[in-house]
């Protein structure tokens, strides 16, 4: 069970909250869900770097939260001067930035935790910290109003009655609460439609029958599991009204990096007439970024591919690839659902106009 | 260890072989592979209709082979007179054909045993099992030659270099020996043509993790896995040169059922300019099933999808929808390759015109 007594995500359930006197911080081990729900409590910077990397804490928004709460921690066990201080966070950032590179979001937090740093690298210890644990909760806060705006935008392009599909989990397990895309698909609920979600396996590491199944259930959403090899003969079929996913970065053309399996949900969508719809916190914009081809995809061990469930299913000798992520072209995208309103083509126009 | 000395198969290793003496099958487990290679020896013909049911045996071809050698030893156990044993073939034959409804090798399999059974109803017991032993044996070693034909014909359009993709297990394993798509592989590195494999892992049975790329490893082929979901990206980098299928069932219209996710690669194919190839013996093509949507479409477990290898990956509660197959229209399908010749759009006049 939760062990917050006021948690920030506003749910039963948090993927990462900040614990009332800044000294540590409750994860939700998203590895261990569905079967079991249980919450690490983590004290350490490294503790925190290994969790996104073993995908203890998984999704965009919420590496980067579990990445400024992180940084918080590290404030704990640094003592000294300002100059110390200066050089122990420059440590700790380096090391959470290095632990996943595709979401943008965790590069982003990080730059504002750093930013809070250097303002309060002179202040005693214990203020240092309860500055950047404000900083760590205003950006965790912030991301929850975000989604929340995010599922207000689109619902309004959910019709009653709708069947939404979803990959992998841009969920409340994938945020700081609520969701992106299926933080759409509550909203439509909350305003009274009708909606029914299928929600993809999403392989190798299972985030649609694991994460997204067990919240969907969890708040009594109606939610039908398919493998990720079923979304073509359930277009044609006209199984499917709309889709709507997350993302891990969105460049400056529009083109949007998400979990593998994305583009050619995308491609099939086109082919099938299905508007295809991405929803993420501003965030996750990336303008530095001027398209798909320059967003760093991560590479992830051939064990996931190579084994399922944690039991080994293919014969020793055969090689796997596992690319974390694919880039589905801005072309593909209906609109973009941000908490700075509804993004459609050309994308590139509207997102550096609304970046002012 | 294979336990036939001469298998038809013509490998190391068969799907399914009678053994000599005519009193048993040697049918080799697939759920076990790639981990274990074990064979059952079957004596019943409810051990085998069991076996196709419960995918120890699968692939169209090798389905129909298997039902053949079911028949026979339906026969073993029927010691009677002519009417008895009409009576006896009759609901060994309806109870085999019941255990799968898509594929259409199983069908015509058992209807020619059934012509066989009926000419031969007045022999005695011995030379009714002689005469059936030897019809079963005849369908295998046909399709032995149909694969070896369809990989000399399918061998032409692989390029030297050629990168295959291959959907689910089209090989040794799912006939009688060779293989149908990968009797294409097969044909084009024994023609002189370097030829590398990606096999999609083919969810939720895993028949592309489990069988593919024990087949091909096994005989020394570059085989890289992937998750069905990498298939976009990857032919959006262009790592795709060229796609071949099996299939379970061909309609006159040459829409093609074959494994789920066949259909979603198909429009993938077609989307990024990757010709896509189905490989199939003739006992596939179906000339009274108008198009695809008339074909059945096996409905499996939900337990299929919501766990594996005993582990249960999604939590309790949720749903699953599960059709084992689905129909790639003929439109998207370059050409069909059988050993009566490849067959291109068209395809309804041309497999009229074959079937003479």
């Amino acid at each position: 069970m939760l062990p917050h007594p006021d948690p920030i995500s506003g749910a039963a359930y948090s993927s990462v909250e900040l614990m009332p006197g800044d000294r540590q911080v409750a994860l939700l081990d998203q590895r261990a869900l569905p079967l079991v729900e249980r919450y690490e409590m983590l004290h350490r910077v490294e503790q925190v770097a290994e969790a996104i990397e073993r995908l203890m804490v998984r999704g965009a928004p919420a590496i980067g939260i579990a990445a400024a709460y992180g940084v918080v921690l590290g404030a704990v066990a640094e003592r000294g001067g300002a100059e110390s201080f200066d050089r122990a966070m420059g440590v700790a950032n380096e090391r959470l930035r290095r632990t996943r590179p595709t979401a943008v979001n965790l590069a982003w937090s990080l730059e504002r935790m750093a930013r809070a740093c250097r303002e309060i690298a002179p202040f005693a210890p214990e203020d240092r910290v309860a500055r950047l644990a404000s900083e760590a909760r205003a950006i965790h806060r912030e991301d929850v109003e975000a989604c929340r705006s995010i599922g207000t935008i689109g619902a309004a392009r959910v019709p009653d009655g709708a069947t939404v599909l979803t990959h992998c989990n841009a969920g409340a397990l994938a945020t700081g609460g609520y969701g992106t895309a299926l933080g759409v698909v509550r909203a439509a609920r909350a305003s009274g439609v009708n909606v029914r979600v299928v929600a993809c396996e999403t392989r190798p590491v299972l985030q649609g029958a694991r994460l997204t199944a067990w919240e969907l259930l969890r708040d009594g959403f109606d939610v039908t599991l398919v493998t990720d090899s079923m979304v073509g003969q359930l277009m044609r079929r006209g199984g499917v009204d709309l889709v709507i996913v997350g993302a891990d970065r969105i460049a400056r053309s529009g083109d949007v990096a998400n979990k593998i399996g994305t583009y050619g949900i995308a491609c099939l969508a086109q082919t099938h007439g299905v508007p295809f719809y991405v929803a993420a916190p501003w965030s996750t914009v990336d303008l530095a970024c001027l398209d798909g081809d320059t967003i760093p995809i991560e590479r992830r061990s051939e064990s996931e591919v190579l084994s399922f469930a944690g039991v080994r299913t293919t014969p020793e000798g055969v090689r796997a690839d596992n690319p974390a992520f694919d880039v589905t072209p801005a072309r593909l995208v209906r609109a973009l659902f941000t908490e700075r309103g509804e993004i459609c083509a050309p994308c590139e126009s509207a997102l550096v106009a609304l970046a002012c």
